[in-house]
């Protein structure tokens, strides 16, 4: 067992799980805030050069772990770690956020898929992609294609 | 404070974090395994269809945070949230790895950077890539410039 303790807070639009777009070709598009506690201000430092970020949070407000599930984004059961369902046997969630402006401990990013008062375990630059001709996206590129063939 | 379990451990073959390749220009090419507790295998369902993966896992060995630190990759010093530092407030990882085959519980990857036997924390599928002319890069960029001028 590992501890963990939240770094600081999402601030998001997002009050209710209900209200953040889901499903098939959902672009999240959400401006919000990644507030630092600002005891560790210092280590932003620099981080205003990165254009995107990885945001590593914890699903505090989701209950259970199922290993097939079904998501919004397809009709049939996947295993869990195949998709970014909350339910996981640890509820850590993982987004791409565009940084768009630092504010001190505070950091406006465009893109953000979590709750209002998220809790924050990390943030990290993103450096670089995958090279998209090898990229494979399993089930989700087939559902899209059942959607739109 | 959070708890989180492993899921599973990483089988890579540097035993030891002098192994591990770092610096500018490194390429993680490893192959690896990533075992997954026999219980969780469920959750692996599908999960074949994707090329690449978002790991996350602990740095198990790393001992203390520094807010601010000199990476392998520049003489400079830079906040610990603009950098893979393993001394984070959360010592938590997170590789992207190119999923080579599945065998049961056992993902054969390419491209590991941790340690043999790292506590794993998450699987995710990879989805989708940041537009790459939008991609900036801060002073890993600039880094590469004064090397590679």
């Amino acid at each position: 067992m590992f501890s963990v303790q939240p770094i600081g807070y999402v601030r998001s639009p997002y009050k209710d799980a209900r209200e953040i777009p889901r499903g098939l070709g959902t672009k999240h598009n959400a401006d919000g805030v990644l507030e630092v506690r600002q005891e560790l201000e210092l280590g932003l430092t620099d981080i205003e050069g990165f254009s995107h970020l990885f945001v590593i949070w914890v699903f505090d407000r989701s209950e259970g772990s199922e290993l097939l599930g079904t998501p919004p984004s397809d009709s049939r059961p996947h295993g869990v770690f195949a998709t970014r369902s909350p339910k996981r046997p640890n509820p850590i969630g993982l987004t791409v956020v565009e940084l768009l402006r630092r504010e001190g401990p505070r950091l406006l990013v465009r893109g953000v898929d979590m709750l209002d008062q998220t809790p924050i375990l990390d943030i990290k630059p993103y450096l670089s992609n995958v090279s998209q001709e090898h990229l494979k996206r399993g089930w989700l590129a087939e559902a899209e294609a059942r959607t739109h063939p």
